[in-house]
């Protein structure tokens, strides 16, 4: 079965960017005999958005066969000291720069062990000062899907960088989180997982930049037009009016506060709930 | 041979969505031990737009090889009651929402079956209520590209919702239609097909928005900045400027009325015919 | 092993004509019992926009495996008597239109040969007068891609056309270039190569739209949101911002003209050098 490999940068498609990392890994692939497919996640992470490529490795991810190998690339730092990383967790592998991109496989439930990117004879012969992606990146997941082991890229790793997006619960209960993501359709993905709202009832009171906004199942339960509160695909708490832009309708964007609390009076009554 | 997939959908590319449906269409192939090919269509059909996604695969579909299956979601309807399909038609499969998508399929000369996707044992294991793209459709288009049979999803369906698109022919022998399509170059592709044409004459009279349009043959007859018909790749009645933007042109949009009637007078006069 | 095809185009990713193409080669090489990758290099080049394909392309290009066919179509002069080109180098194939597009493989060290697309049997059945990029370049590139031999589509070309991108270096050594591309990120990638840097000396002086800018090894040697002048991963003189944007810095866009010199005094001194 050929080797599969995804990849998730910042890059857009309009340059050649990440084409050339393409090229490099089939290169790679090609000379150790093995097929490789390669799955784009996404190129169009706001330019060094850290935080939406690690929210896109975290959607993506699960869904892909035990045994991917993940690549991302969203570097600002290129060109300094930061280092790389090869990540292997149970189900998958994860190559990019160890700048936080990484930070929901290490908060999960699961296991996980990282290396440095050093060797190298997993490099191109010439590494650039700006494109660590084609020269360094690229070519470890190439060599990482064609079977070498992760711990001959380089010395383990145990302090990666994490970003900092934990949602806050109050002493009463309610949980304080923020808009983590705005998608193309306007719907606004929460720091606020599906997990977590069971510990404010059935009903909670959900507040996004001052407005209540109820709770449905799914966007068929709104009217055309209406705000609704719902778990996303994703696991996490989103906001979205149905057939229209949740971010134009609450001005909102990445960072806009979101408090999800115990019921306690009328809010809740526009609740529709589903069967 | 690896069985082939198409996509087309209006989740865009910025988000993990697209990527999503791909891993569980890979997990599913892999595990029946089959290898398989994915090829995006477009992701990039209008929020919700069913027309503009229909017009795609009718565009695309033909020139796939035999046995292809495409899977398609614009799907505002996600998390309602209405049904989702699979498609055969002599030379492909279709799988999507029950909204008008597949139009096309069932308006042209060959013939169709379709059946309701309800077999709980080819969708993912827990259905999400807002994401049935990735937890229905591209389950039901992993497993029919690993050869299960389309029957084996749901009871026969003989009444999918169609879309209204069609073109009017007035007594005169006049033909009214629309345009139906704006594309990247501001070309303006309209619901009238080439072979509705005949019967008005070898110079027929086009007018869009109230205004004359010369017919010709192909992009390379008009000077740069031209106005001019012709019959486009899709095999549908264009209207486009040389170089420039029939949209901006005409202020024309998608509904904007296009008449093609027969010559009487001045109007084909302008028109250079292509040897 | 399976064939590659490369694929550049100014289509954009909403319309269908992308997968259009895919499907016609996918369809030839499975006619022909071959397996075959399709990788896009770009498909948002500006429309009509040959420089910005042809240097797409010559990004890409050098990093694809030995034997891969580069398929690209920047074809504004579709429907006229433009010829349709295969170009065969040391490493790779190239096809599409005889307008420049290939002019970087013209101009390198290394040989290449070139024939026109004439053989109908290379063609599909019908040629739309609108659409050869996937009625005529695209099975040209699947035939290629499955064997057929270049000379059997049709009589050498020694005359292909070329684009004129090239600097000029004046009587004092001084290099007089121009911004060839803005990338997503608003760098500015000139014309100037890193290799014709060496004749004005390790500390050069660098002026872009009549501004002195520092040369630096890397993104990572500038102050955020500090401008400066670097080799970046295309061997091409690259203007940046770090973490900004340089073409809105220097309200500079393609054919702003870039002038490197000798060293002659206080500009310099901003030069900080990487080890």
């Amino acid at each position: 079965m050929s080797a599969l490999v995804t990849l998730t940068t910042d890059f857009g498609t309009r340059d050649a960017y990440v084409a050339e990392m393409k090229g490099v890994i089939l290169d790679i692939a090609r000379a150790a005999g093995r097929t490789l497919d390669l799955i784009d996640v996404t190129h169009d992470v706001a330019p060094h958005d850290i935080t939406e490529g690690a929210l896109a490795l975290d959607a993506a991810a699960p869904f892909f066969p035990a045994g991917t190998v993940h690549l991302a690339v969203i570097d600002p730092g290129v060109g300094t000291e930061r280092r790389g990383l090869v990540v292997r967790t149970p189900r998958a592998f994860f190559v990019g720069p160890d700048n936080g991109l990484f930070t929901p496989f290490f908060e999960g439930p699961a296991s996980w062990e990282a290396w440095e990117l050093r060797e190298p004879a997993y490099r191109l012969a010439t590494v650039s000062r700006t494109f660590h992606g084609r020269d360094v990146f690229a070519p470890a997941a190439a060599h990482l899907a064609t079977g070498v082991m992760p711990d001959r890229f380089g010395p383990p790793v145990r302090d990666p960088r994490r970003l900092s997006w934990r949602t806050v619960r109050g002493s009463t209960g309610a949980i304080a989180g923020a808009v983590v993501h705005v998608d193309r359709f306007g719907n606004l993905v929460t720091s606020i997982r599906a997990d977590s709202l069971d510990a404010v009832g059935a009903t909670p009171r959900i507040r996004l930049a001052g407005r209540s906004v109820p709770l449905v199942g799914t966007y068929g339960d709104l009217e055309r037009g209406q705000a609704g509160a719902l778990v996303g695909s994703s696991g996490r708490l989103e906001v979205a009016v149905r057939e229209g832009s949740a971010a134009a309708r609450f001005k909102a964007r990445r960072g806009t506060p979101v408090v999800v609390s115990r019921s306690s009076g009328p809010a809740t009554k526009r609740v529709r709930r589903v069967p």
